[in-house]
């Protein structure tokens, strides 16, 4: 089993370098084909509020806001842009953005390259953007939410590991033009309502039944959920999780019991074994990217926590294989 | 002047015309070929918090909201999607979504029929669809805003003239599939701060700015914004509006001081006669759609309006042409 396992994840791994070694080679001016493309949402619910709607009466669009009497709010689902080349490869992959992202994640590259979308496309993949429910295209939400426009991306640029503001780390990919910090943040979008990961693993396996078998790959937020939508759903044949956080999974009575993370404490979601074991019965590779020593090392306080988060994932996935 | 106007118009709505016949004789199973496609931000602004950012006291996340000291918030851009055919006719088609939309508006139909997008790029257009600022994947502004959970969709339900809630029109071309109307709500998303007319007309002049000549293609509350962008910017080289609505553009000293709509009486904004004159040189052509005698004799206030806006920009352009 541990051996079938490794076998499993290298041959994916090996498979991932191929792929993205293959990409390199390709020409900018190689043609995208495209079989079928489009949106849906899928998942979701309704609300319906009580009386008898009056077309005449409530039918006048009114700024200060709408009469809701017997009126419906379709909230909460996912939407989903595919692209499917012909002679697809067997595997779909389902691209899951993280915190304040959208599916722009996988698209265009804040430098102007092309982004995974268009990479696995060139090889074969069928490919679905999602933007899970409360954020960008799925902005409908069953719970009101006010969005503060509080400026934070001093934040996010030490979250996303590009340096210790204001120094990049000298060895960071990331374009140094400010032109790719600009559009770096314009990717960002805020939740519209407020942030439920039973909703979103709701939206994600709901994608999954509609679409069939497919590869799951996570970016940081949604690496949690992404381990609970496979253990909801078998349709997820494998995932690519791109520094995974938050919402660990551990078999009940194994793993600790609570977590510490810049002091602060708080106990470990467990799942029953039955369900953990799930997770060993399908390829998995994880990336973590670079400069996390550096991060400690200048004791910003953004990112150690990452260490921490891989240390207890690793412990999560040692229980598991 | 008059004359070559008329033949420009009609040779637009006659190439439209065309188009559209054409593109109804593909069969789905035609491949669609992109020579190039992604997405990139434009516009908006940038505020700075004064102070300086103190990367290990402010490093840490926290739920309650960031310290915002010297830090900063990218928001109010464009984002767009773009695909490029091979061989792309002159013109690329810039697409603008209307109240409430999104870019999901020019995809897939709420009945799973190819949009817009595919139609046009299977015919040799570059087409960009946009998400305005505040919008969609445009999600960061740089003004708060609360999100009301209203139940608002039987007002849509007859403000787009499906019917008046709960009957269609007997002869709307609208899917009765219970899923179409669940998916066409899916397609509607909030926006994520103020609605700002100016900020909108900005984003898609700076798009126009960055790709050059093309066409804008508006659609209803899209529709005013999308006069002003043309008189905004000499690359709009034609307009087709969809239910232009709102902000109907009159020259100084013509047409009529105030409108009333719904027993709603406002000033009507006057540009000066030089910018109003942009726009009788480049070809435009509307389109309304059906059943809005039916909206009016079913006395829901819902429609009506969209004949007075109907006449209003009648009178406008009888001005100008």
């Amino acid at each position: 089993m541990q051996i079938t396992r490794r076998y499993k994840l290298s041959a994916l791994a090996f498979s991932l370098t191929l792929i993205v070694g293959c990409s390199a080679t390709h020409h900018k001016s190689d043609l995208l084909v495209i079989e079928k493309q489009g949106s849906f949402a899928v998942g979701g619910s309704v609300i319906q509020m009580p009386g008898t709607f009056d077309p005449i009466k409530q039918g006048a669009y009114n700024p200060a806001g709408p009469d809701s009497t017997g009126q419906t709010l379709h909230g909460d689902h996912l939407t989903a842009f595919y692209q499917i080349p012909p002679k697809a490869n067997h595997l779909p992959l389902v691209f899951w953005h993280g915190h304040g992202e959208s599916l722009r994640t996988w698209q265009t590259t804040p430098d102007g390259r092309e982004g995974f979308q268009n990479i696995f496309l060139r090889e074969g993949y069928a490919t679905y953007l999602v933007d899970q429910p409360r954020r960008g295209l799925s902005g409908r939400s069953t719970k009101s939410v006010t969005i503060n426009a509080a400026p934070d991306e001093q934040l996010w640029f030490g979250t996303f590991r590009l340096g210790v503001w204001p120094n990049y780390y000298p060895n960071v990919q990331f374009s140094k033009d400010p032109e790719a910090l600009n559009q770096f943040y314009r990717q960002m979008t805020p939740n519209t309502g407020p942030y439920d990961a039973a909703l979103n693993i709701d939206g994600v396996s709901k994608l999954f039944d509609k679409i069939g078998d497919g590869i799951l790959v996570t970016h940081s937020q949604s690496g949690g959920p992404g381990w609970k939508t496979a253990m909801n759903d078998s349709h997820v044949k494998a995932i690519v999780a791109f520094e995974p956080g938050g919402d660990f999974v551990f078999p009940e009575g194994q793993g600790p019991a609570t977590a510490t993370m810049k002091g602060r404490s708080f106990p470990l979601p467990k799942v029953p074994m039955v369900e953990f074991m799930k997770l060993t019965k399908i390829p998995i590779v994880i990336y973590y990217g670079d400069n996390f020593l550096d991060a400690v090392l200048s004791k910003s306080t953004t990112t150690p926590a990452t260490l921490e988060e891989t240390s207890l994932i690793s412990c999560s996935f040692l229980l598991g294989h």
